[in-house]
């Protein structure tokens, strides 16, 4: 019986990278049930995403790959399957809610293994669903302390994704740099407009009349990495701070779980700071 | 201590409606809060909705407005309060726990007394919010016989609104008549563009570039009612109709809640068969 | 015959005004086509746009005005007519060129009296037109210097609005005080974010998913006036910042008309450096 | 020096297409300058756009392409240059006069040869422009006898696209299949809502509170030929249908331009009547 693979190849582009790697899947005999290239025009730097299906020595198969990528070449490739994935929450439910019930009705490709929360508001909610909950409580805990047991949480499921759900805390260069490139956010301003605390309250200061939400990946410069997926809400001078907070809320948690849709899938590439999604 | 209060006047136009609702507010020493008037010039027809705050004799109050107001004029006037709402779904737990996350957390204002289903999928989902369930099976009725059960339910909680979160069955004149202009329904898909069944499956084979959703009133006419709510997302050719569906389903719970946040603070009036929204 | 008038008032909220407004408007027996009021709860600022018809004897019906509104109360009171607007380009041509179609065809509800350039490119452009163009060259010029020839061209026609039609130079205090209100400017990013210059380049660089524009009324601080219309398009990483630009293009347009079309219509109140629009 | 060529292939999905593709144009010694495969799953077509740098022999590179590819596949094979289009017109010079701006300020990558016209309204417009200018009037003549004039003047420019720029005329089964796949226009609804005549009435009439356009190829079904690019803008119950038909005017000419630019950069395929836009 055949499955279905995920290759990704990120490398410097040169002439024949097409050919060379779909003549490598060719002689596998393998099926290419989608494929799809970018050349970012700027860095000379190849993207490649291919869903092939077949039976097959991934051993071989990679070498045969590597041997026609230039050197600097990152190949990614799995068995297309659900991830695991940790929500890490700090009081607000909406955007953990929203995951819950997509997981509750199998539209969400993915295992959620737990909720850690830094509160102890949503162990009710969570545990309606019958998912592990973890409450990592600060206490008198410094930030590094904090993030210790933080991360001993996190160990125990070897999570491939860990979703800020609204987690409202500020994360160390340790904690990012442990699970670099795995840790999804949701920002709740149109970045990079409105950087920072309260971005509604600033938002609603400015007398914008759109307002928006960002979900990134998580890098040492707060509210700096990688944008996946943004969306925004029009609003206009009759809405209160509040009111622009609860229409944004709406448009976090699809942008959000748009993101995540996009990780699971193995559609995201990071480079100089920026995605390119494929 | 003062109350808020929604008045709600839809009359033929003529001069002087302003002026003369204000006066009767202004001898009641009502402070306004809010107000909004439109004048839809085609049928010469006046709306007007006021948020007032104050104590005040009810009675006299109306009937010093009756006094000045058109013979013809309706007039709807209720402290602001919570309104009470049935959710009926059949099969998809999607909008209707978008729903339950949101009165959870206290993003609706409204109590949700019951949910009604003709299937029996959704009981685990509602009963881990505490919210009473009930199963009102179809199994060899007719259609007039199943209503007749539904709305037997449905008067043992007596609610404002009664939301249709995907209920999946036409409902007859006898059901709409005896719950006229309280039944909010969610239509999958941008009305008036494909009406009936499958709609998704309509808008891949058709090959539009947006699918949307539409939040409206029911009436007699199956997907013909007042609308109140509609959004939409981009899609391409990649799309399958599943996709698209998938798609779908977030833009359909966000119209859904929006359009039932502006019946829950009685912004909508209803005029040859269109809403006017204040 | 009757003509159609606006009105627009701004004063500190307080217990009976649109009863007292509404009264001296029924005693001079005009009637009311449209009505908005908006209060603004955090600073208790009463706004109200009211447009009537009818024959009037426009000192004695401010008298009145006057006497029952608060002494700080800022009253506009005009004839509904074109207004008269001065167009200020440097080399791009799509917002202006717009504007001159819009104009063609009798969508622009104004009389473009002119339109100046700190370039030479535009003006075969306009003059197919019949528009007079002036070349108000910065040559050798101080931005002081520069600004006084400007201001001397503008002063031959007196407009009520100055529209910056991708007016690429940076405005004096002196100037902005001059017309103070009566700017109206197009910034090719959707405000606050990217600020200054090149924000396609910027936009680009950050890697943003969604690009906008943003029409503002300006004020000392650039790109910092109030905000009065905004749009967005989408754009991913295959776009250089080159197709950013073009992309935007199409949305800096319209953005800068539906604004300059609310300035047309007496629409917009200023207050705490943002917009209340009726 | 090397030339960009764009090939365009369709044809019936098989194993190893991309391999044997990639592997003409590597033994061409061509660059692949971007890439865009997709797999229709329904049809099992797979579409594929590639555009290549370098010099070649085309009857020998086509020939090998052909012989690896399936009998039935559609090759297309064209220099990047600019294509020739002719503008079709009635009354309304929205639609036409943006893409007489674009083409004026070069953002246009096309030769506008001509506009005709059923009507004499464009003429000092058109002629603005330095662009041959046709009035092809209807007169007594039967829909035949005009779109035989018609189809006279199409033939002294012979133009890759006839763009209908609110062409206000139902065309023929002869004209449409004279020019089949040629023939873009603009329709002033989000098709499929609202066909046939005065859509801004019939979106009036329903209650819609958003309204759009459809850029679409032209096929013998009225209103129903393949998608190429649709948008929307909100309204509400405060806009009558000239004012929905004021608003649809931005959104109709961004459509057409964006399909136009599509068709240009020839990323459109057919099928099923559908469009895939690589």
């Amino acid at each position: 019986m055949s499955e279905n693979f995920v290759l990704l190849i990120e490398c410097d582009d040169q002439i024949g990278l097409v050919y060379q790697i779909s003549k490598v899947i060719f002689n596998h005999n393998l099926n290419i049930k989608s494929n799809s290239e970018f050349v970012d025009e700027e860095s000379k730097k190849f993207f490649m995403r291919t869903v092939v299906s077949g039976g097959l020595d991934q051993e071989v198969f990679l070498d045969e790959l590597r041997a026609v990528l230039p050197k600097d070449a990152l190949i990614r490739f799995s068995k297309q399957a659900k991830k695991n994935i940790i929500i890490l929450a700090t009081k607000e439910s909406h955007v953990l809610g929203d995951l819950l019930i997509k997981n509750y009705e199998n539209e969400l490709d993915a295992n959620i293994l737990a909720v850690v929360s830094n509160h102890n508001l949503l162990k009710s909610l969570v545990e309606k669903f019958d998912i592990p909950y973890h409450h990592c409580d600060v206490g008198e805990l410094n930030r590094q302390d904090h993030e210790y047991d933080l991360s001993q949480i996190i160990e125990l499921y070897n999570p491939d994704i860990i979703v800020l759900a609204k987690y409202m805390r500020v994360l160390t260069p340790w904690f990012v740099c442990k699970y670099d490139g795995k840790i999804l956010n949701i920002h709740h301003s149109f970045l990079p407009a409105f950087i920072g605390a309260n971005p509604y309250k600033q938002a609603h200061q400015r007398g914008v009349k759109i307002i928006g939400a960002t979900a990134h990946l998580v890098t040492n410069d707060l509210d700096e990495g990688p944008i996946i997926s943004q969306d925004i809400v029009r609003v206009d001078h009759s809405f209160s701070w509040q009111d622009m907070k609860k229409a944004g809320r709406n448009v976090e948690k699809v942008v959000l779980s748009n993101a995540l849709d996009l990780l699971l899938e193995d559609r995201v590439f990071v480079h100089n700071n920026k995605t390119v999604i494929l």
